[in-house]
């Protein structure tokens, strides 16, 4: 084998490593949005100290990547494609760590509702909303894996309705709220827990939107959806 | 002049340049902290308005530092300690990003409490908190500028304040829209910017802990604040 070669080999061995790292701490992250909506839904407090326990190995994953990412920096010093690559990942699993606190605080949630009894109102929209973004979440790893343009561009679209069904998930409790002050505290748990849903979504945005960088080197961030779309379609 | 010292010269140009635009960058979003809560106190929707336009500007820099960086890695591949500022530098222009967006979001709720009226709680949770978390960004900047590790843990101390503050604004605004429940949609805008106001206090952080990271090489994230204080101790 030519030297070359070789190291090129080496090369391709270690970024499929650090790929399959970022795709293991997403799985991970997705079990904990899982695990958070459960233990929310079902007032489970051992569950939910289960969630915060192992946020911290999540932490820890950042961390290794990124470890990772500047050791194969310093010896590889890669060429344009694979630079981006690297940087994305750093940047991938920035938005990975960030989902896990946020289930996290969803599982904090859920313990003050086991300690206050349940909220009256709001369970249907966290399943509802809580189920999109695990989606999105989800495919969002998959289009990174894949490198798959479209997948991306559909978890961008689905981000918006997100947003929407926030925002009206919200509008409907403040007005529950108002009819029903004594529920006040229980359903502002609610309130937090969707909030930290809608964050998840943005999140999972981000990651989709690497993959826009990774294909076409394009930072794509900040570009309105109907201009993403059509840069996309000029693409193909 | 040596060659490889030309080169060495005009890389040390190029971080020093990234270096500032970095700086320039942070000055415009403490900017977007300060009018954001002036926006809100006075509900000035004028104001608001400049500032939801300006956002667009701060994204515009964040992508132009890390257009900036990648083009560094590429044409310089610079060893460890060069490296680690360029990737903490794309980190850090990310946090910044997320400030701009949260202050953006302060001013959209300054524009709902423009039509509804001003709140009859919060106020004073909102200029103390605000005040608090502007002076941590412009510290972590500095700390950044300067690479000082003492500053940057008293970032990071003075972080814990505000959680602690925050969570006790927030169960008095609790409290106080029980007790008059025609206010909650209004005292819902001020809970909401009071939850932006602690984000940018966790992004600042963040900037202040990438201080850590330069100086010593070690990524001192997600580390508890008792075993930051003794290892920046046993450095000194």
């Amino acid at each position: 084998m030519h030297p070359e070669q070789h190291i090129s080999h080496q090369f391709d061995t270690e970024l499929e490593a650090i790929k399959s790292h970022v795709l293991a701490m997403g799985g991970l992250v997705e079990k904990q949005i899982e695990d958070a909506l459960t233990a929310i839904i079902d007032a489970d407090s051992e569950l939910a100290g289960e969630i915060i326990a192992r946020e911290k190995q999540i932490n820890g994953m950042e961390m290794s990547v990124d470890e990772e990412a500047t050791r194969i920096l310093v010896k590889r010093q890669p060429a344009a494609s694979d630079l981006r690559m690297v940087l994305a990942i750093t940047k991938a699993v920035r938005d990975l760590e960030r989902i896990g606190d946020e289930s996290k605080k969803i599982a904090k949630l859920a313990l003050s509702l086991t300690e206050e009894g349940p909220a009256p109102r709001g369970y249907f929209e966290l399943r509802h909303i809580g189920a999109a973004v695990r989606e999105m979440l989800h495919d969002a790893l998959d289009a990174f894996a894949r490198l798959d343009v479209q997948s991306a561009l559909e978890v961008v679209r689905r981000d918006k309705t997100v947003d929407r069904e926030y925002r009206s998930a919200t509008r409907e409790l403040v007005t529950y709220m108002m009819e029903d002050p004594r529920s006040i505290s229980r359903v502002m748990n609610i309130m937090w827990a969707l909030r930290a849903l809608e964050r998840i979504g943005d999140h999972s945005r981000n990651v989709a939107e690497y993959v826009f960088y990774l294909v076409k080197g394009k930072d794509l961030r900040h570009t309105g959806l109907d201009d993403l779309e059509s840069a996309v379609k000029s693409w193909s």
